[in-house]
């Protein structure tokens, strides 16, 4: 069949619009038809070619919400007409780390998704018989895409595809942190280190847990606030303290119950894990680095008791915990609406990322 | 009173044995002879001058055993005769550390601790009228030393001193951190970076709590024979693989359930890091890391699930856990007297620093 894409020809270029080829699903696989997606730092990140691991021509794109329209033979979590979310961490349930506990990151499909192909070392997409990439597994910047049903969560027919689409990463990544990754408990101090969209989805978990103090800290006083909306009850500005890490631990009588770090710079990774209480203070890694960048610390840091830990896709486990967070939405508990500032047809989507690449919009969502 | 002990007089040089005067215990202090004291790493640190915060003229030592022969008014939970153990971190259940429940490091008095001093801010030892320091609220190089009721832990009467004095410092930071630190789970796989007497007790609790494979990491053979009889299954010498963290991984097919540094070496607490499992693998420092020494590795490695952390006096509670190490002890459940390899009179403990940094001692006890 044809579906209608965004396609990443190279680094460093705008995506191009065009008509794609693509195949049905095989075995284990699932056409899903996309109907929105939300445009994410990790596709400009990949689209500018800091990403090591980028691979082009590709469909970019991983933050969908769509229907079901076909399934392969052996498909029997979802049929034809189901809502889901496709997810960049599958979940298989059999593997050693679905089968763990300990950890969201089923590892099933890991060696083909890096690839850039599907789990038989194909991909469904062509441009004139040339195949194309697939991305993070889900290429949501196509209007239809074939995924393994080991990465569609199954959500209520009831969510809107436009809000929903936000947490096939953004709001899990986020809300998911404090809730699954942390599991911060009611009146801990938490403190979160950039007011973007992941920022203000990891204030507002901690609100929704019972967080005691939740301290943004951001250089944009703009963000103020949206964030206070969120549940920020303090506000900090480095540029408008001497040292940070010591201001931080004089307002929270001795520093961070829980610190997120959710910018990707490795010196603001540094402040929050310093900024932790003694004795028990454990400071998250959510943002990226850039490839080759490290972190330092004393080591004295954690023998007193500092924890650093990160947390990727929020510690969700997608198709067991993705459901739940829709509901958190749907009843009102997170705000999705409010973090979605503009929507565009697939058309625009460069538009989407120059809002992005200069602050304007939190999120973009394109509309199929 | 008189005491006989050994006077750290300036950074450098050796101890010297001589009669201290001893003001006997205030309000809340407790009066304790010391029947034996272990020589740790961490008095040499001190004496060395390598220690940021050593202070001079001090009377060292830290782990030892004894008896209490004399209670400061308001004194209630121990009492003349009873068998105590000193405790370099106390335990008053009453301050914000202690009553948070998530770690060990009771803060009562720090502040006083680090300065070399009673916590009303005087010394108890003096010689020729000059006030001599005290080390890490203990200062068991004396024979009779006057101590915080809060930093006793009283243990049962049928302990050896001899044995038992090796409790007050390496044998519960090896096993306290596997056991309170960690909570190392039966089957799982731990990698001990280190088999000097830390990592000996660091083996011997993962045997104690039945952990899977227990990898020892040393660079000296010597130490297999008994690292073995500790609980070992396989020995890795570093010299002997290429990749290190590489060959671990495939060891333990995929990765640390726990990895324990107990070198002090920046370099390893990377690499005890990097060779933990995906998704769950968690590294503990305990190691003491020369003065203003970092670590640092890729914010990935914590992002894709490992977690790196420390342990102080293995986690433990000195009064509530300590007197339970006594008696795995003596419920044979795990092993001392193999590992005080010397014995000596207090005029000869400069032999026993000797003995220490040769490399020829796992561990030396003075006797009183």
């Amino acid at each position: 069949m044809k579906t209608r894409a965004a396609i990443a020809w190279k680094a460093g270029e705008p995506l191009s619009i065009a008509e794609v080829d693509l195949e049905g699903p095989r075995a284990g696989e699932v056409l899903v038809e996309i109907k929105a997606t939300g445009i994410c730092h990790t596709d400009y990140y990949t689209l500018s070619g800091a990403d090591p691991e980028g691979l082009f021509p590709a469909i970019l794109g991983h933050e969908g919400a769509g229907i079901v329209l076909e399934t392969g033979t052996g498909v029997t979590s979802v049929r034809r007409d189901d809502h889901v979310i496709p997810l960049y961490t599958p979940e298989c349930r059999q593997c050693k780390f679905c089968l763990s506990r300990k950890t969201n990151l089923c590892q099933a499909i890991r060696a083909t998704q890096g690839r850039g192909l599907m789990p038989d070392g194909s991909s469904r997409f062509s441009f004139d018989g040339r195949p194309l990439y697939h991305y993070m597994g889900t290429s949501t910047f196509s209007n239809y895409i074939v995924v393994p049903e080991i990465a569609l969560a199954k959500i209520r027919a009831d969510a809107p595809f436009d809000k929903a689409c936000y947490i096939g990463c953004g709001v899990t990544t986020g809300v998911g942190a404090v809730v699954f990754s942390a599991r911060v408990e009611p009146g801990a101090n938490v403190v979160v280190f950039g007011l973007g969209g992941i920022g203000l989805n990891v204030i507002q978990g901690a609100k929704m847990v019972g967080a005691g103090r939740i301290i943004g800290v951001d250089l944009n006083p703009g963000r103020i606030e949206i964030a206070r909306r969120f549940g920020m009850t303090d506000f900090v500005n480095p540029n408008e303290v001497g040292n940070l890490v010591d201001h931080i631990v004089q307002m929270t009588d001795g520093g961070a119950d829980y610190a997120f770090e959710c910018i990707g710079n490795v010196g603001v990774m540094r402040q929050a894990l310093e900024c932790c209480h003694k004795g028990w203070g454990q400071s998250f890694i959510i943002g990226v680095a850039a490839a080759g960048q490290e972190i330092a610390t004393r080591p004295f840091q954690l023998v007193t008791g500092r924890q650093w830990k990160g947390s990727a896709f929020g510690g969700a486990r997608g198709r067991t915990d993705v459901p739940t967070i829709v509901d958190w939405y749907m009843d009102g508990k997170i705000n999705i609406d409010d973090l979605i500032t503009h929507t565009l047809p697939l058309e625009r989507i460069n538009d989407g990322f120059a809002l992005m690449k200069s602050g304007q919009s939190i999120r973009s969502v394109v509309l199929y």
